[in-house]
């Protein structure tokens, strides 16, 4: 098998290590997983001995050291896998390692790297809060100094991992009558006082972790702040071009596997005496769906070249997230409909591919506000 | 108001009723629906005293004698209920009301008519089977007869009110060894003995009543046939035009309902500062949404006017089912769209709305079957 | 053959002379007008002669006195013409009638009637401006009393008819300070010294007369008022929607006679030893254009009806002025690929339908500027 | 300027060159080509001399010995000129000479590479015929072994470079009992005795040489066989991936320049008293415009990459084609339609953009043929 560009032969095991573990631990098991809610810590401690977790964890403390190479394909095997459909993107909240490595203090990774290697510290970002969908830097959340504390209080919505994540990067403002630059990070353990937090279901993934968070005079040590006060924006964007690229590599992902299970049911169902890869339609169909998959793959891996050579723009950012998102759509929509009937049925794998695939042009900045984002850049 | 082309005064005040009924009935319960697992006796027992049930049934059997026109009411304002878009279509299934009063014999009807008006006997048709999706003379369920019985045997598939409904009209085979002209229709009361039945979960229309039913060994008296032996297919084809309109209509429905409830959000929800209305882009989605749906409208009511005229073909079905599922799809997803992360959310009824739209594309024959026929026709 | 909702028995009398005359007298001459540059003299004279033109004009000026629904024939059937494709929309300029008729003064009605209905007068209303294409308000071109006359000075652009025209309804601003309140209309002689023009060459309508207009100190005496001074957009907006309907109308007419043409080369056309109509995925894009045709027709049909019943609306008229236009253009370039190479030959009909058909989605209000009122209605 | 990946900085230099040469020699003067009918050998010259032709003959030949990167880079740059919208794609017959290099006899490449390099002989190769438009294997033109000479008769149609080239590689049957295995390149100077051709009018490249060549017992002798005898398939094959990525560099390159001609013209353009790019429309409209064509550059280097590499394949090439013809006319349209009016008027380039647009979609195997060819590819 050839190497795709931008990519090495360590990236290519790791996708094969990633691949094996998640047909082996997470599809077999997923229906399970719906039914207890999500993941569980077992999962993830799997997760940590097969060697998918902490990518990013340098050598110095304990771990791989590897670029961000490591977690796109993370997100694109996680893509591929219908048990991700159900239970969502937990596994690529991994990309906050990078933040806490590239940020932390020295005590702080040394806290951390070990249970983020061993799968048994997972992680969370809370950043979005219910009125501030679209727009970071008008969070209310708060984190005042008070004493050697900062207390945290407010709402925290739709953050992946929410529910189960171990720790939590709490993005609040320790300056409020600032915007952007008020905004910092605290680290929170989840158990602390005052976190109360609660599942938000949603149509697709129906066992994921989205979930809400309450912030109630929540006392945390100083200490815990990650990277310097009113830095968060600046924290925050040193992974946004990686986050881009993940999220653009999970849409591929899924695309590719739901060409995949399309090919293989179209070429067994028979309709009318025949095939449906048979009928010309069917083949016209697929025709476009492998073309939306290549030319995304093509724009994808550029992006990882780009990213390695220090290339990737904001703008480049938000056409690969708007383009990925929308191509898995169109992609998917056209794969169920080639399934007839048995594509809508809940045992069918691409039914939660379809529901999965409508949250990507959603979460992460939606399409509309990737287009904000590319014609400020032409109307410069 | 003004009255649409193609309805009179009575077809206004039934919709009136019927709206009235789903929004006081329908909407405010369906989450409790949805745990109970769908529609209940006591909810079609209140929908028969509020006489929105058996608008086919004739002056002499107790009903209004209403024509089709009210079912297609019916329908229009099923799919204007979000109640519905979970629990699914039952309430369309009174089209077999019309086959019941058309084709049986005056004993048959008096058994069921007033039941059917009462809410208390709720009636389903099952036709399709796994292995006969697209093409219904394909079935395998035959009904042999045995003495002075009909033998059934075989299985069905993606029923709708298929575990709930008291009365069956199953459609086998008398004549195994011919396609569509061995094909007819038995009565067949739910509860007799060999018939076993269970729900499908589906992605959309999650409290629905889409059933497989099996039917093993079961004996009916030769009595229980509905017209004549052979004669399915031609009873079938007798409202096979409504069908295809009241799908369209459930369509319309849906698709005016997502652009009131956007309406609604983009006029009170604020991001960057302003309505999400006030953004230009909102504004030319929502008019594309409200151009469609008018377009819609028209191509129904015209729909509604041909039937009535004796000039509605099958071509026309076809155009019209094709069209309008289509539309709403569309709609739908621009909707959604337009809701950000809450449109995600099994709380918003926008969710189920876009689930439940999926569907439409597939039931009673695919996009893709549609455009066989319309192909077929030009092709003369 | 059936008559259409809305259309009585004399309008598809009309239908079938308007037909006529453009099978004999436009389609086998076209490419000769071509070479010459447009229609001439003869040709309206013939149309004359035919009886299709001035149908908007009082029995008691000599004309048949006919309702609008004969503009709508008229544009339709000269939609379906190929020769429309190449020389424009000349005819249906006959909308200016209309105006005349419905505020001229008898005098005015007198002094033209004959001319129009002999076609020996043909006209055209110059509004549009370099300047002021989306916005009439905007004009520039003023008219100023002068005594007993008006003095005109402007230019005027992209306007039909514009060069071959013999009277001219000019738009101007009788009080340049006030925007729509102050502009008027004022019958002009296309003689009257200071007025110059010349052809736009287009992409679309090769042959057709886009006219740019220049009116250089043009006196005109004030008896040519049309209506009153400062009445200008009321008298527009008379036949406002009238125009909306008739644009919809050479839509649904162009994509009629482009489904009829492929059909004919589908049919006859064979590659790799098929028809060309026997390949599915030929048989699919088929039957999309089919149903966009159908679905045109019901909108078309039913905007004749709400407008003779004073129910259609302004959004209405953007709805379909929207609807229509795109749709020709879909059903167009999905015949067009049909045709493979022959369909890009100067020589073929399908290809002027094509560059036609663009230009639909632009004159009379882009389809961006039918989104803002369909989005102001919205907002409401 | 950042090196594109695919792209060394010697290529970089050639696109200068190109379109340092379109920019002076092509764009301004592409009206007065129009009117002449075509580019003249003028034109031909001076691009010999400034160094853009023969980039593929060796340096034992006196060229330049490059590889097929510059021919792409050709294509993209004529792709970008407004010019070669009008005029066609005769540059691109360029790679005639790769055919020729790599497969003719030391006579015959002597013959004809300074000529090449100097634009004093033009290439085309006459493949396509009337009624073998789709399938090569199909065509009836005959090249029959006759003494020392093979005699020529037969009909081809569509040929790019047709009625002005010099020397025509002309495939035809030298065995016509076989399909594929019977077809040979014979070169024929155009003007030997019994060579007889005219220009194809067609709607796009209004100035183009687009050619009908008739072959009437045209005699040439059997050294002018290119090739081996039935080696007429390998040869075009050789040639045949480097022709997709060349025709989608030619999209390419027109998306861009649609691109910045819309920004200017959106950026100056005012309406309702603002620029057309400060609407969101516009703005929206634009971001996707860009999306489109960041994805088809990275698709298209992607794709030099590979070929470089030895690792194009023929489905890559129909993915290739397809997507970036279908691509530019999507860009195309939507950049049209900003412009307004203006869009449709001869004078402006955006015009003649498009209808250029739709002929890729045609020309060298259409959409549907491409699906044709990425669907066997996935049957497998």
């Amino acid at each position: 098998m050839s190497i795709r560009y931008g990519y090495d032969e360590e990236h290519e095991l790791f996708r094969r290590t990633v691949r094996a573990f998640l047909d082996r631990e997470l599809e077999p098991h997923y229906r399970q997983y719906g039914e207890k809610g999500g993941l569980d810590k077992d999962f993830w401690r799997k997760a940590g001995k097969a060697g998918i977790l902490g990518s990013g964890v340098p050598e110095e403390f304990g771990g791989p050291g590897g670029d961000f190479v490591f977690n796109v394909i993370l997100a694109e095997e996680l893509g591929r896998s219908v048990g991700s459909a159900v239970t969502g993107s937990s596994l690529m909240a991994d990309i906050a390692t990078y933040i806490l490595m590239g940020h932390g203090t020295p005590a702080q990774k040394a806290r951390y790297a070990a249970g983020i290697l061993a799968g048994e510290v997972s992680q969370a970002m809370p950043l979005t809060e219910p009125d501030a969908g679209s727009d970071p830097t008008a969070i209310k959340t708060t984190a005042i100094r008070s004493g050697e504390d900062y207390v945290i209080n407010g709402e925290k919505y739709f953050i992946s991992n929410g529910t189960n994540a171990d720790v939590l990067y709490v993005v609040a403002k320790t300056d409020p009558a600032k915007r952007g630059g008020g905004m910092s990070i605290i680290i929170v353990d989840a158990e602390t006082k005052g976190v109360s937090r609660h599942k938000i279901p949603m149509v697709g993934w129906p066992a994921g972790d989205t979930g809400a968070l309450n912030f109630d005079n929540v006392h945390v040590p100083v200490s815990n702040l990650l990277g310097k006060e009113g830095g968060a924006m600046e924290i925050l964007m040193s992974v946004f071009l990686e986050d881009r690229i993940q999220i653009g590599a999970r849409s591929l992902g899924a695309a590719e596997r739901a060409l995949e299970l399309t090919l293989d049911y179209t070429k067994e169902r028979k309709v009318f005496g025949q095939r449906v890869i048979d009928f010309q339609n069917s083949q016209f169909v697929l025709a476009e769906v492998k073309t939306d998959i290549e030319v995304g793959r093509a724009i994808l891996d550029q992006s990882v070249m780009k990213l390695r050579d220090k290339r990737f723009t904001f703008e480049d950012g938000a056409v690969l997230k708007l383009w990925m998102t929308e191509m898995e759509n169109r992609v998917v929509d056209k794969c169920q409909q080639l399934f007839g009937g048995a594509g809508q049925m809940k045992d069918m794998p691409i039914a939660h591919m379809y529901t999965a695939a409508r949250i990507q042009r959603i979460y992460a900045g939606t399409s509309e506000l990737q287009k904000v984002s590319i014609a400020r850049a032409l109307m410069k």
